[in-house]
Parts: structure tokens; C-alpha cells; sequence
């Protein structure tokens, strides 16, 4: 992958990466469901993630290594104790967000689950505007309160009429999950951009600390479990068929993906694709799932093509066609009359 | 009445009488279902329009007779059968869609006649800019098409998964109707605005056909029945109670309403009052009915305020916030590297 230039060029490579990272989120869903067997994993999918950790780990010591090779000095790569323990917090950031998406998950159902979700792209613009003081119009505030209500819709259930009828607690962690996604996404581009380190270089630290948080994650769920599977490490590629693998290398694929989102274009391009990727995602399965296009999706998809094209719109595209008064239509009152 | 002056005043009267003039449309659909009994009308519903009609022309006689007093000159009143003839149209209009909306209940069910009914929202916007060769900037276009995405999401059902699946016939109705409706609008602006005559002379020639023609299609109804429940006139009261008083008023200020929103505003308000109308009716309706309150509202009711937001926005406050870049994010690539 190669950083974008400036301008127009710069604005064409962001959205051609937008749209691979859409796609290749809304394949991850699809590739996940078609690895399940009667909707469980026989696999292990710590495992998996793990995998996925170390691909990405190999590719861009590779990568790094190539580009030193070609460009030595353009490669920047600053070596220090204080920058490279910010790459160890998203490690942490992920550990803490999968326990508390468990516990959200013990107080709401799965649909209600999925809609509180959404919450993270309007969590993603508060956190972008508190911690990156990126300042948003107002065009743009509406046009991210558009897309959390059209992906909302998109998920409206057939005949439970009583969705979001949650306890107190289940909202409270569905906010705290949605801040927790926002914080992920707004940390990463942060680190991403304080310096002119290399793309590849930050993305060996970040993956680093991933795979050792992820070998110690697998470890000691092992350890909690009393080993009653046995070592994790001796069993790992159980049940590993083809979708499993093809699963690993979107995994990685998508994370290198994000990660380059966030160097080079921001935390609300990621949004998004992630939004977006859920609508390609459900339409994908009326084909391959043999479902019935509802009409929820189709206003979802209206709603959210609305909210991408508001907030990536020139302000001079919003009032050019607002041509002269037409000939014979007064538009004040032709005389003031009273009662 | 009075007709507004110009500028931020007469934007502030706008909004003054479209508001009113959303619960006046809101309650119509509350005081008929409240009229009914047992779902059905006990009274004659076609001598419930023409005591509205009849009131709407006895008050414009009223204010037009005041005008001349008080401002004779002011009061322009083109007297030409040219310029009357104009105002046959709407009652013509108003026959013919009674019609076209009776074939369309024929072919769908009244959940989907409710939802294409919404396309009146886009149909309305087209012929505004057809026949009104009004423009509307890019941002108003992608507002009506967010109001039409806001409203019909409100009304999706509930367990009914193949909403929309109408004959081709259903659908040909019911675009037929979205444009009849909409042509009616435009068609009163027009000849609302073609003029600086009087809004009272304008509406006294508009009802004065109204009565006529509702006249006639209680006597034409009552041949065609061979008179087997026997002349309207000597039933007309028949069943009618106080609530039956208030939808005829209800239904005279609603229209009075209307044809003030036609001569100084436009088409454009009235479509963002009615479709506000069913959502303040809505809201309205679970209080008073004790329905349960759904998502789907919610997110309409957001849909349509951002819609309306957007419409009514000026292009200066959409983009004013876009803040300076922030201190340490660079926003291009800080440096060009290759793979």
C-alpha cells in the first residue's frame, strides 16, 4: 500500500480503500457465518484471531524491510520506550471491550445487541471532536446522526414490537461499548498520525503487542478452564477447514486495511466502511441466505447513501441549482391587507 | 389572516401557520377516528365536507366584505369568467382523486396505501419544479427524498414481512394518486399566486365550487342509489354529534390554512405540515389509544426532523463550524513512501 498524495489524488486513493475495506468487512461477516456449523464454531476462534495477529505482524516487518531497503531515510521509524508503549493500549483497549460487549450481551438480546451498536458512530464524532479537536460542521453532525438512524432501520425486526426494551443496565453498557469502539478507533488514529513514523513500523509495533496479548489471552483462558481441553497450543488448528483460513487472511486483510484508514484518512472513513459494509452485508445474504429484501433495508440503504453523500458533499454543491425566481410567481405577498 | 411582510418577519409567520396549521392536520386525523364509532361513520361524511366547504366560503365572504371596508383599494378583485374558470379545477381534481384513490384501495392493503401514499412527498418536489419552474438546490432534493425515507419508515408494520407486495396495478395507482396529489398543490399555488388578488376573493370563488360541486355529488350519489336511504338534505344532521362539529370545523380551518400556506408560502410547506401531521398524530394516537410506542416511530420522527433541518437550513450554517486543523494531526501524508 502506498501513502496517498495530495488533494484530489489523495481524496481518489481514500475512497478506492473505503470501498476495499467495506468489502472486505462485509466478506467477514459472511465468511464467519459460512465457517459456523449449526451457527457455532468448531474451531477455535481465539485461535483465529491470533492467526490473523501474526499475518499482519509477518507482512509488515516485511514490508518495513523492503521499504528500508528501497527508501532508507523516507522510511522513519523512531525507536523509543515512551512512543512504543502507546501501541500496547489498543491491545488492552480490545481485552476490556470484548469483556464488556460479554456483559452487554448478558442483559440484551442479540437484536437489541445489534442496534445499540450503531451508537458508536455518533460516540466516534464525539470522542473526534473531544480528544483529536477535530471540529465537525453541522452538515457533517447531521449527516452522522443520519447514518446511525438509517443502519438502525436497516435492523428493524419483523414482529417483535417491544425492541429496545432493555434494563437500565443493558443501555449502560451499550453506551460504554459504543464509547469504548469510539475510544479504540479515535486512540488509533492518534497514534497513527502524532508522528511521521512509518505505516509499516508502527503497524510491527502495533501487531506485536497483538500477538503476545493474544497468545497470553488463549494461555489463560486455558488456565481458568483447568485444561479441560487441554493446552490451546497443542489443538490449535482443530476443525480448520479452508473458510477457516479464508477467514485469517480477511481478519488480517481488514485490520491492515483500518490501519492505513487511519493513517492516512480519519477515525469517521472507518465508520463508514463499517456501517456500509453491514448494509452490502445484509443484502448479500437475501442472494445467498435465500432471505426476503425487507423494506426496512431498502430505507436503510436510502438513509445511510443520504448521510455518506451530506457529509462528504462540497458546501458548493449544496446551493448551485438554486436558480432565479420563476417569471409571474411573486414570493412575497404582493400587498399587505389586513383583517 | 394577515399576509405577511417580507423577509425574517415573513419567515416567522410561515412557520407561525405551518405550525399550526401540523395540529390542525393532526387533529383531523384524531377527531375522525374519534367520531367513529365502531370503526364505521354513523353520520354522512359527504354533508361533513360540504358544511366545511360552506363555512370556509361564509367566512371568506366575511373577511373579503371587512377588506373592502377597511381598504378598498387594496383589495384587488379580478372579476372574469377567464380567471374564475380557474378555480373550477380544484373540485374537479378533488372528484377525480376520491376516484383514483378508491381503485387504488382495490389493489393493496392499507398499510402499503399509507406508505406509497408518502411518495406525494417526491411527486409534489418534481411538479414544483415542472410546472412552477421552481429549482431546488441539491440539498432540498436529497431533504424530500430524507422526509419520504423518514415517513414511510414510521410506518413500517410490524409482523407483516412482505410489506409492499402489491399488484402491478396497486403500484400504478398509487403513482397515479402521488401525482394527482401533488398536481392538486401546485395547480392551487399557481393559481393562488398568479395574481395580486385578494386571498379572500381568491378562496370565496374557490369554495363557492366547492359547495357546488359537493352539492352535486350527494344528490349524484343519492340517484345513483335510487334514493334507498332517501334524500341527503332531509338526513343531513342525521347521527351528528358535537364531535362531528369539531372535524367540520376542523376540516374549514385546515383548508382555510392551506389556501394562506398557497398564496405565501408554497407547495413544498404544506407537504413538510401533512407529513409532520401523521407523525404529531402518531406520537399523539399511543397516548390517547394506549398504543405501544416503536422504534420505527422514533427513527421516523428523527429521519423527518433532519430532513427538515436540512431543508430549511441556510447554506451559511452548514459548513461554518469546519474548524481549523488541529495542532500535531497532519492531514496529507507526512511523507511519500512506496512499497
Amino acid at each position: 500500500m502506498t501513502a496517498p498524495g495530495k488533494g484530489a489524488r489523495a481524496g481518489r486513493t481514500t475512497l478506492a480503500v473505503a470501498c476495499v475495506l467495506t468489502l472486505a468487512t462485509s466478506s467477514q461477516g459472511l465468511l464467519t457465518t459460512a465457517s459456523k456449523v449449526d451457527g457455532r464454531y468448531l474451531y477455535n476462534f481465539g485461535v483465529v484471531v491470533l492467526l490473523a495477529e501474526t499475518l499482519k505482524l509477518a507482512i509488515s516487518v516485511y514490508l518495513l524491510q523492503k521499504s528500508r531497503a528501497q527508501d532508507p531515510e523516507g522510511t522513519v521509524m523512531t525507536k523509543e520506550v515512551r512512543t512504543a508503549v502507546l501501541f500496547v493500549v489498543p491491545s488492552v483497549i480490545y481485552v476490556l471491550h470484548n469483556n464488556i460487549q460479554f456483559l452487554f450481551l448478558k442483559y440484551v438480546d442479540p437484536a437489541t445487541y445489534q442496534i445499540l451498536g450503531n451508537l458508536k458512530i455518533v460516540t466516534t464524532g464525539l470522542l473526534f471532536r473531544v480528544f483529536l479537536k477535530r471540529r465537525l460542521s453541522k452538515l457533517k453532525w447531521i449527516a452522522l446522526v443520519m447514518l446511525l438512524v438509517g443502519a438502525t432501520t436497516s435492523q428493524i425486526g419483523g414482529c417483535d414490537g417491544h425492541a429496545l426494551s432493555a434494563p437500565v443496565a443493558g443501555y449502560f453498557f451499550g453506551i460504554l461499548s459504543a464509547f469504548m469502539s469510539a475510544f479504540a478507533a479515535v486512540y488509533s488514529e492518534y497514534i497513527m498520525k502524532r508522528n511521521n513514523d512509518s505505516l509499516y513500523w508502527q503497524n510491527a509495533q502495533l501487531y506485536f503487542f497483538g500477538v503476545i496479548f493474544n497468545f497470553l489471552s488463549l494461555t489463560v483462558q486455558d488456565i481458568r478452564n483447568g485444561f479441560h481441553h487441554g493446552f490451546w497450543l497443542f489443538t490449535m488448528f482443530h476443525n480448520f477447514t479452508g473458510m477457516t483460513w479464508l477467514v485469517v487472511a480477511n481478519l488480517a486483510g481488514t485490520g491492515l486495511l483500518v490501519s492505513w484508514v487511519m493513517k492516512y484518512a480519519d477515525s469517521i472513513v472507518k465508520v463508514y466502511a463499517t456501517s456500509m459494509a453491514m448494509l452490502v452485508t445484509m443484502v448479500l445474504s437475501i442472494y445467498l441466505f435465500n432471505l426476503v429484501a425487507t423494506l426496512q433495508l431498502f430505507l436503510g440503504i436510502l438513509g445511510a447513501s443520504i448521510s455518506l453523500i451530506l457529509y462528504y458533499m462540497r458546501p458548493e454543491d449544496l446551493s448551485v441549482a438554486e436558480g432565479p425566481e420563476p417569471l409571474g410567481l411573486p414570493t412575497t405577498a404582493p400587498r399587505k391587507t389586513s383583517t
